[in-house]
């Protein structure tokens, strides 16, 4: 009867959180070197908050927060007779966990709409959860590492965020591709191919399938969805054209689509200064997202030179865009935005992969004091203190022990050095800094000791 | 209908946040000086796991998760039809949110016993979650920040804790004492005027009221517990009297007192060295949490000068102790541990009250750029971004503005500091860089105005 977390979720020992702090860490000081505030909203949310925003398939997914108390006492009884499980979940439940940071943060907005002065930047790096059926690196509980500013339809954020992305991702050491398309392309696609404007979900939810399952089947999927088949075989061969760029091409014969190519050309433009030139690609095909982003939609991908050297397969690492109507559903009004989110989970399996982590990462406790003698334990602690109080993570062995226990506890656990605490040291003050790696031993005093192990 | 947060939960906006990170990052930052090592475990638990070992009145606080899908016909029917909310409870929930950080912290060590070395030292600060009712200052989340070490039973780690509260809550600026007690020093009270050691559990939890209901009511519920009134009075006498001391008194006739005295002066010997005193009081009336503590056990108060100056009343804000059987509820054998708990709810509340929060943890965005024109955004935008490459938290008002209301936002934002771009700026590269609080500019080139945000 080994105790054991539940199915989907994780526990994070130390080697992994402190690289898992680090990847949050450099998230984190890049949204605060671009402006973005903190905020956390709790990780339950009212379901009335959660139910709706996810489609159908995503309220499946919610996990639902039991009523507490007597709660069949107030629960939908005709629906527990019938046993009908989806009715009487809303009487037995009135609080979900968060599914994104997205909708809580819409929530948000709106609620503290008078505390906020637009534009809002902020970022968030919290949990959430999803009933998903657990699968290799796919989690009922993982992180989201957001970016959102609301409150201005302006470009400038847009290429703010391409800037970001590529100043995060070059700290983490990982060559990536911004890929950029915008809503008004795929729409002026359809205007230019023929297709229906009410078509545009289907198309793009099809579309989003091609480099999965190729074109044939897209074109079937497309069918399938009411799009007439000639039309669609136009778009596609549009999409595929050389001619089509993020500046001209034959969507520029629609209003839409010139909008859009003036969009992203304008976020190339702010995004690009001398010496700093953001992987950026045009990716007209690119669809992800767009049921509900309304404008430019960013997607970030590791170069394909660096998968293939590591022999991996992974797909977007980042995503985000425009949304005109964040805050809509929650009764707030003109409040456009545009945000980003990092697949942390994503990218520290690349990381991981790649081996990215700096050497320090792995260090807690950079020494270990350790006493032979029972006499010299209570100076051996007080040096310990000592060396704390200097800022150096230095721990105490904490009973009187041979060189093979504290040495081999210290082996055991990666602290790089030690120092044996014995009669000498304790009456000349002298100490044996001993490197554990390399076995390397040097007689220092105690200021010694605190600058080697500060280098 | 604006939307809200659930009863007893709460949003942190920037400001708070702030003054929330940088409490967490003492913490944080001391655990890691003294050794300590970083863990997460899941928001949600087995209820196997968690339930029974907070008690009956734990038990009802837990918040229970729904089964996903058809939960329904999996459920106890019987229990179910009856409305027996209860027995129902466990047929429709197999999971839990946890309820503090140490059952999952047992829980972990038993789980990955193989992969850690002992002594294990970990910390944790992660939110936790109870169905209390809400009222002021108690919420039904909210964080913990634990610091425990397993797998010895040395004394030096309860030295060592004595030590990290002192230097942590030196560095966060507040005025504590450290209340020390031990299990034995009641055990042996209770021995020395002849109550039975099966009334211990009965006779620290009236005693623990002490503060609360004084020396009377104590001893009408000492009674109501069946514990002898002469006894009871003796006993209190007894820790009331001026002799009790942490070496020696009354409590030394018992083997079980000496011991327990002995453990108290060696603590504190331990703790105390050459220039660092820290603040201990020996309580002999101090009895929280000795329903599950078997050693020493440690209450954090801040000083009453400070409290008075400040005109509030407050609690203990970290308590902790030694745990002879910490793993023993999930079959781990012979693990004894001492760990201490921050409060930091409480700590946060009173650092807000005396103001104790340093200057900068305010500031987020540290200068803002702002056109007049149009035709400048773009190189502001820039200048912004050669700015944040230097390490500066810089951000970019998004659109060409009049200054009244750039600099409004910047104001209203507690930015410190602003630059406003038109064609001087971009045609001369000197920048007016404006401090928002005293009004004054000055004159300097990119490089200068580096330099003056750094400082």
């Amino acid at each position: 009867m080994k105790p054991s977390t539940p199915k989907g979720t994780r526990d994070f020992a130390p080697a992994l959180m402190r690289k898992r702090n680090h990847l949050f860490g450099v998230l984190r000081e890049h949204f605060e070197l671009f402006g973005y505030a903190p905020i956390e909203t709790p990780a339950m949310e009212n379901l009335d908050t959660l139910t709706g925003k996810y489609g159908e398939e995503g309220d499946q997914l919610l996990f639902k927060v039991l009523n507490n108390g007597d709660f069949l006492a107030k629960a939908d009884h005709e629906a527990l007779d019938a046993r009908d499980s989806r009715t009487a979940a809303a009487s037995l439940s009135k609080r979900g966990l968060r599914y994104d940071l997205t909708v809580p943060f819409a929530r948000f907005v709106v609620q503290h709409r008078n505390d906020i002065n637009l534009p809002f930047k902020r970022y968030a790096i919290q949990p959430v959860w999803r009933a998903d059926r657990p699968q290799k690196g796919r989690y009922q509980e993982f992180y989201q590492c957001d970016a959102d500013v609301v409150g201005s339809d302006s470009l400038l954020y847009e290429a703010e965020i391409v800037r970001l992305l590529d100043v995060a991702f070059a700290e983490l050491g990982l060559k990536v591709n911004i890929k950029l398309n915008h809503r008004g392309v795929l729409q002026a696609l359809l205007e230019v191919s023929g297709i229906a404007d009410a078509r545009f979900v289907d198309f793009v939810t099809a579309l989003d399938k091609l480099d999965k399952i190729g074109r044939d089947k897209v074109l079937t999927e497309m069918s399938e969805r009411g799009i007439e088949s000639d039309a669609a075989a136009k778009a596609l061969d549009l999409l595929g054209a050389e001619g089509l760029d993020a500046t001209d091409g034959p969507l520029a014969s629609s209003v839409v689509g010139r909008a859009a190519l003036a969009d992203l050309a304008r976020v190339r433009q702010l995004a690009t200064s001398p010496g700093a030139i953001p992987p950026l690609l045009f990716s007209p095909t690119l669809a992800r997202g767009l049921s509900y982003y309304t404008g430019c939609i960013f997607e970030v991908e590791v170069d394909t030179s660096v998968l293939a050297q590591a022999h991996i397969k992974m797909g977007s690492i980042a995503a985000g865009g425009r949304y005109a109507n964040l805050t809509e559903a929650f009764g707030g009004r003109d409040m456009s935005g545009v945000g980003i989110s990092f697949g942390a989970e994503r990218i520290f399996d690349v990381m991981e992969e790649l081996e990215l982590w700096p050497d320090e990462v792995s260090v807690g406790r950079k020494v270990l004091l350790a006493a032979f003698d029972e006499s010299d334990l209570a100076w051996a602690f007080a040096k310990t203190n000592e060396l704390r109080a200097a800022g150096i993570a230095a721990d105490c062995y904490p009973e009187a022990a041979k060189p093979k226990k504290s040495l081999g506890y210290a082996n055991q656990c990666g602290i790089p050095f030690a120092i044996l605490i014995g009669e000498r040291e304790r009456t000349s003050g002298r100490l044996a800094l001993k490197d554990l790696a390399t076995g390397e031993q040097v007689d220092v005093d105690t200021a010694g000791a605190i600058a080697r192990l500060w280098g």
